[in-house]
């Protein structure tokens, strides 16, 4: 059968690779479905054939999404970007009366704030955020910040693809350059991997979520599942906290080794990761990484940010080189999941960490795949040891947070930017001016040496040493950004990610806070009953409890991560520029020119 | 009546000058001959009228260069760039037998060295200099160093024109800017006024010193004329040496005083020159230092390389920047005059520095211009203590002498071209990414103290802090080629200058040197006796003479130059470093980050 189907965002064929490049809104021919770990085969117009990612492609969305639009029948319009979080854990099984779904006609935005920029209202100016540059761009929604949009999606690889070797990180390694300008230009942003690029992944045509919940699932719940996983919040100092453990989790991703399968045809990078717990080394492939960032989505997603793996084509000209980064950068996600008192206590990072044999590894999969206590549902296992919270105080709170994380956003995306500039002229322009200038110094000091003139050496062996310096000058401004600018861009870089995060959190938060302000009506209508209003309101406080500690939680970790990178990045420049000065002092001393 | 004549440059109109541009090979009209001022008022093809420099056009040359060549008849070809020095001093009444004139047809070629590289021997393989990339270029003359073309030619002002205010230098003033990129764009060098850019001044429709002499004036000359002037050369340590004077002249160019003519009609700009002798300061117009140039060029240009003055086109966006600017190069060029114990003893500078009262300055100069020791017939004021030269010696030196110059050209433009453009990256791009870092760290600042979360503000002081700095490094950058590399600039400029003079220089000696290899074959024609060809020899050896005392005057000022602005540049350069380090570590100190 010939499937017909829209493609939604351009893709970019890379050679050698059997893809196809398709465009935005051109028709292409499914011809073949079923090639697994994410991708299709389709053909265009012009009779090519090639893989393209099943996300680009609208074929098996639009059947779900006009089913779902048949069963939508509401005056209340929220214009939805296409949050893979929020797509997941919209129920169909429960009818989100409340929002219509304008996917694939004008939301299509690239904006992920603009979740709860909407207006709940049905067409009056809401007064939580404003939104002035408009939720519609036009502009693909495959990259939430609208600056980076070229590369491939990661294709969502669901429990059913896990031995599909089809897409072994081995053979996708492509290599991208350091801090290059993104291919798309678009924002001069930096395409580094889309890893911190797009907030979580677009997996729509997997809608594992769909299975699951809205906020209303949680809310309206009549009888909240009673399961052995309790998450206490505390009053601390600064507000509501998590529960912290005495002494914090961390591992060390360390030790790629190449390995091979089918007799040596597929190759992949096996990272040795090391939990300071057990500090016994445990082996995982890139893919279940990959896994456990698709569990800890599914379950922690409503309530905690969790941050995008780095992307599957991390930087790097050469293979050492692309491991490496590669692991840096998963270093720096599996640092900062360890970090976070709730996802490092967790059953399966905890079998991730310390599976002790495969049989172990397989069993534990198996039973995380099955864990019920996933999207809203995690609200349940959530206790504040606090009286609960008017509805106003937690919708100021709200309007808060998400007013700082999109102030925060929009701060890091311009040092991201400039320093993107900044790390292109210190590798390219700056150090070749420098060489340069040394360059001359030399060449007149070597005409200077031809002019038979008696007594000129102690100039021209300054001059040539001067020279020299100039070079040496060139080389140590090429290398710096290595040293310094490195560092923060990679922590902005890791931010911008996870800021990406917090529209699809604070989007599940404010929803529920809409449908408890609806709450007189249902009631009024005899939709819900008096008393489930007033559990809505006690569980609407319960997840605003949340969203402080984890706001709490990410603002600990700002600090500490800012003053760490900035103090890192102050005192690399302050040594480079002793260096640099030192460098000429010594030449002065050394080669001191003849006095005057 | 009509007066038809042919373009010989491009040129462009400066707006609001009422010129006109016109283009090499364009006819047009003369309209007004009686402009002054070294213009003429001509009408193009188009019926526009406007002022084009007289040296720009073909009109009044082609006469005189036609009655020229009639009288001329000789095999030997020596193929000549337009080398305003010896234009003036080809004498028109001693028939230049050895010389054919292709001025208009093949030699407007921009390269000065072209005079000494050109084939004496009438077509065979010279074994002097090979000019591999040919002399002929087809670029205007008007630049000897190909780079710098767009600026007005500086008008000659013969002595009739003195009084002429047309071309006041107030009226005159353009601001160009800093060392931005030559309009031209040939090879990027600069246009910091034409000053050191061409070598000599152009000034071919007033051929003063076709009244004077070529090489063979002197060579040849039945009786020397014994004058009083006496200019020793002693053999010291390096070789041949000119005699110094005990202590040496110098003075200050300082005070510049707007004054004006005709009711205020004109202004013009005055400076008070002091010299160390009388340290009694001397008022001079930009057009006094113009007679003083003019005059030194045509007694010691065979001799000694005289640099041109300043442009009148300095750079300066601001008048005082501009006064300031002008001001600091005349007094570079008063320095280097002098230093040179030949120019500063001779009676025209002594009279330029010490005139008593106007009258004493007229009849100075009156005096100055009848002064008829000049051209080469200033070689029979020299008087060498050291026996007479081997013309082998002489040949050897001589292309010594050209092959180091040029070598130096060459690497003297290469620094100004590479300092040119870090002075464009160091004053534009750099700071204003520095500044905006700068804003970016203040910016996140802001953003965290709005996170309403406790104890951050030791963070945020201490990022502000951080953003602060880089805008002081941004302005700091800015600022530094004003203190270092201007310098570095300036003097190479200079030396472009002086370096685009010897080409003539060297020009005279080598016409002279194959002058006497011709003289066995005039011998033997009867042309001259043999006894002319012992005077010959005698007199090239003191020619050759001349130019080693030059030579070395020439290298124990470029070293000391050299070694001069070398150390001013890199202790700039290091203050300026180490200034920026000090400046993080204040900050550092100051706000310390909280510790880790």
């Amino acid at each position: 059968m010939a499937v017909k189907a829209q493609v939604l965002y351009d893709f970019s064929a890379e050679p050698g690779n059997n893809e196809l490049t398709v465009k935005e809104g051109e028709t292409v021919t499914i011809t073949n479905q079923s090639i697994g770990g994410g991708w299709i085969e389709a053909q265009n117009s012009r009779g090519e054939v090639g893989l393209v990612p099943e996300d680009y492609i609208e074929h098996d969305l639009t059947l779900s999404i006009h089913l779902l639009q048949t069963r939508l029948d509401s005056p209340l319009s929220l214009s939805l970007s296409l949050s893979p979080y929020l797509m997941r854990h919209f129920s169909s099984s429960f009818v989100p009366h409340i929002f219509s779904f304008h996917l694939f006609q004008a939301s299509n935005g690239n904006d992920p704030w603009s979740v709860w920029n909407a207006d709940p209202s049905g067409g009056t100016n809401n007064n939580w955020a404003s939104n002035p540059e408009g939720t519609q761009t036009g502009k693909s929604a495959a990259d939430p910040w609208g600056s980076i949009s070229q590369g491939h999606p990661q294709a969502y690889q669901g429990p059913g693809a896990e031995d599909d070797e089809w897409d072994d990180e081995w053979d996708d390694m492509k290599s991208t350059g350091g801090y290059a300008e993104s291919e798309s230009g678009e924002s001069g942003a930096m395409q580094r991997g889309g890893a911190h690029a797009s907030s979580m992944k677009i997996s729509l045509n997997k809608f594992p979520g769909f299975s699951k919940s809205g906020p209303e699932l949680y809310l309206l719940c009549k009888q909240l599942p009673k399961g052995k996983e309790k998450l206490p919040i505390y009053l601390g100092e600064v507000g509501p906290v998590w529960s912290y453990p005495e002494s914090q989790l961390d591992c060390v991703v360390a030790d790629p080794k190449k390995g091979s399968k089918m007799y040596g045809l597929k190759s992949y990078i096996e990272y040795q990761i090391t939990p300071n717990t057990t500090n016994r080394p445990v082996n995982h492939r890139y893919k279940h990484f990959d896994w456990l960032y698709e569990r800890l989505l599914d379950k922690f997603g409503s309530a905690i940010p969790i941050p995008s793996l780095p992307d599957k084509q991390v930087t790097g000209r050469f293979e050492e080189e692309f491991i490496k980064m590669r692991m840096e950068r998963l270093q720096g996600w599996m640092t900062r999941m360890c970090r976070h008192p709730v996802v490092s206590g967790s059953e399966v990072f905890q079998i991730f960490l310390t599976y002790k044999d495969e049989k172990d590894w397989k069993t534990g999969k198996r039973k995380a795949e099955k864990d019920e206590t996933v999207g809203v549902m995690i609200f349940s296992t959530i206790e504040p040891e606090a009286p609960d919270l008017d509805p106003v105080e937690v919708e100021q709170k709200c309007e808060q947070f998400s007013k700082f994380t999109k102030a925060m956003d929009d701060g890091v995306k311009e040092i991201l930017t400039v320093g993107q500039e900044h790390w292109k002229r210190c590798t390219g322009p700056l150090p070749k001016e420098y060489q340069r200038i040394g360059k001359a110094f030399q060449n007149l000091s070597s005409v200077f040496t031809s002019s038979g003139y008696q007594g000129e050496s102690t100039l021209t062996d300054a001059m040539t040493a001067a020279g020299k310096t100039y070079e040496e000058i060139a080389q140590m401004v090429a290398e710096q950004p290595k040293k310094d600018l490195h560092f923060l861009m990679e922590t902005n870089n890791e931010y911008k990610g996870l800021l990406g995060c917090f529209p699809d959190t604070i989007g599940v938060h404010k929803a529920a806070i809409d449908k408890v302000k609806e709450a007189d009506k249902l009631v009024a209508t005899s939709k819900i009953t008096p008393q489930d209003k007033g559990t809505m309101a006690k569980r609407v406080s319960t997840m605003s409890y949340t969203l402080q500690a984890e706001m709490n939680h990410f603002h600990s970790n700002r600090i500490y991560d800012y003053n760490r990178v900035m103090q890192l990045y102050l005192e690399e420049q302050v040594k480079f520029y002793e260096t640099v000065s030192s460098t000429s002092i010594f030449l002065l001393t050394l080669h001191s020119f003849p006095s005057l």
